[in-house]
């Protein structure tokens, strides 16, 4: 008589805010795991680690392909996400979970806090001599992430707001006057510096481009906007929601109301248009502009449908299967990460396998060589680095 | 010796928030214009009817038909837009200027007001034995046009509209709470109505759906709202910029703090995240719910760019070659108007021609019908009238 050994089982969450492309990487693990013979079955975290240690799973090798295809290109995450960012005590609850039904690997799609939690268990499970894998995969429309060229839902949320710049540059273009459009990214202007990517001349707007990285004050975007009206008669700005003061300050802290923070605690700046309409307002009084607007993009940059990028698409699938691949290979934990192969019309990728901690809880900036040394705009640089992740952009043209 | 008469010259102008659209109508009048032997010269006023009375034109027959196909799938008004609304004295200038050059055809692509000032100068015309025929082309992501069965822009806006939300409720799903969603329109819900054109069942958002043309007080809203959480544990809400209190006041007029009024006496409501703002400090003050996220969709609706309704496009573009073929057909003036032959599966429309006093200052309501009773969403009847019009949506899947 033998004895058959359980296969050891996956557990899957999604973390964080979701993405565009979130649910491709999902489904790129949920196919890698049905090809694999290592794996027994896979377990999806309903909202995240919240999901493991409340014990609400759904097995996912259950879920028909024709429904994984559809889920794969729908925004948002398919399992549902949670801001809970676990502390050691938290940890050792999940990792009880684990130990309870047979898990052997986790596979935690999510941003710099879900690698930090990832780091966390694979300690607990070490500490403990329990076979575990952990992988985590990267995801998020900041782009800041550390050691990976760049992030999966970087390039759907980029695409969103070069084409939603395009648009409105053309609408400010057809009745002038000046226009803020607010992006998010608290602490990283990656995603602002995208509103520059669909640009093809000097007249064509943003004019101006603000990100956390530089200082602004009140009195220099006044002059910058007053400038480019002087020069075009018309001003487009792209600002982060992050944007900081000379004091280094977050704009958003003087007069947005509410101080809701998150369990990071950071001060809520998303959902709510207070930083545009200040803005806006400053440019009626100050400059005595009459036709001035303002946009906050908000939560349609990361789950605006049916409009994702193809590469970023592509890439977030790779990582979810290249992270099973990783998982299987033998006993390692890490974070997906991408390096650029070539650019341009050269461009692709390939995947490589980094330390949690080298993930883990860090941001990364725009480097210096992205921005503009006035500070109010990005680089060619910057554009070359971008243009790649965000798949073709519309084309346009002017009559004058 | 003979004397050869110099054909009539056109002029061609866009007026009114433009879509992503009025430039097909635009490339639709210069595609028939250049095929036709009874016009001579097509000039584009730039900047509506400001550009006529400046005699601010640009010759668009010399507009290479490879920068004709880009134009048409760019957004924003090619030849720039006004808000400029003429009366009469502004008219006769218009006149003096097309008696100058010849001008034999009018086509003005707009609004209802935009119709008026057709009218104005018609009559004109007619008053001076001036041989013009005047076309009105209809634009407006509105939708808010009398006798027309729809209004080219609008189904492109709508796609943008039912796409924002079909995203923003896996958002929401994703991270449960109370998300309000801002969607231009102010006097008309046909825009905000859209919001539901991707919903698959009762669990989807948006939950509650407000236009402009039903009242409601705070109290309700918060009543349907903590109702609808009650049920799912969340709720998405689309609200019309133009939602009107108990009294039939624009809430909007409580607390904008800007009393901007456009030429024609309206408060500006576009721009500005003032009402998302406060609706959702209201759901968190008085609901006690802690995550509430407000947006403002904004320009992006009527302006984003690679992303407009195949169908509309196609319309919009029909619109513009209709124009001239009834205008060179006979001594008929009015606007352009699109009847539906079929729907669904068999959808399809026809053009005529109606009277521009028929479209002129006037606006159309959503009907009673694509209302539901409750006053607090739209109706399947809506949603059969308005699915032909985005275009395919694409395909979303739930794993729960």
């Amino acid at each position: 008589m033998t004895h058959v050994m359980r296969k050891p089982a996956a557990v899957i969450g999604q973390s964080g805010g979701p993405t565009c492309v979130i649910n491709q990487s999902l489904v790129g693990v949920v196919e890698a795991i049905a090809n694999n013979t290592e794996v027994g079955k896979l377990l999806g975290a309903r909202y995240g680690v919240r999901g493991i240690i409340e014990e609400n799973f759904i097995d996912l090798t259950e879920v028909p392909a024709q429904t994984l295809q559809t889920i794969a290109v729908t925004p948002g995450a398919a399992l549902g996400s949670t801001r809970d960012k676990p502390n050691r005590a938290y940890c050792e609850d999940i990792f009880k979970v684990f130990e309870k039904h047979n898990v052997g690997f986790f596979f935690y799609i999510g941003g710099n806090d879900s690698a930090d939690t990832a780091r966390i268990i694979n300690e607990l499970a070490d500490e403990a001599g329990y076979e575990l894998r952990v992988i985590h995969v990267p995801k998020t429309i900041d782009n800041d992430l550390r050691v990976t060229d760049h992030c999966p839902g970087y390039g759907s949320a980029a695409k969103f707001v070069a084409c939603a710049l395009m648009g409105d540059d053309r609408d400010c273009a057809s009745l002038p006057g000046v226009k803020i459009d607010v992006i998010m990214g608290r602490n990283a202007g990656w995603l602002t510096a995208a509103a520059t990517l669909g640009r093809q001349d000097e007249r064509d707007g943003p004019h101006l481009i603000y990100v956390p990285e530089r200082k602004v004050s009140e009195e220099r975007m006044l002059a910058d906007i007053g400038a480019v009206v002087g020069q075009f008669g018309r001003c487009v700005v792209a600002v982060s929601e992050g944007v900081v003061d000379e004091e280094g300050t977050p704009w958003a802290y003087k007069f947005v109301k509410t101080q809701e923070r998150d369990a990071h605690g950071n001060i809520q700046l998303s959902g709510t248009g207070a930083i545009g309409d200040h803005i806006a307002a400053l440019v009626k009084s100050r400059l005595g502009i009459t036709r001035v607007r303002s946009d906050t993009f908000g939560y349609l940059q990361r789950s605006f449908a049916g409009f994702a990028s193809d590469v970023d698409q592509a890439e977030a699938r790779l990582a979810g299967q290249k992270a099973v691949e990783y998982a299987t290979s033998g006993d390692v934990d890490g974070s997906v990460a991408f390096k650029r192969t070539g650019n341009g019309a050269g461009y692709g990728i390939e995947c490589f396998l980094t330390s949690l901690e080298n993930v883990a809880q860090l941001t990364k900036n725009l480097p210096d060589e992205f921005i503009a040394d006035s500070g109010n705009n990005v680089t060619d640089a910057f554009r070359q680095y971008a243009l790649p992740l965000t798949g073709k952009l519309p084309k346009i043209a002017k009559l004058f």
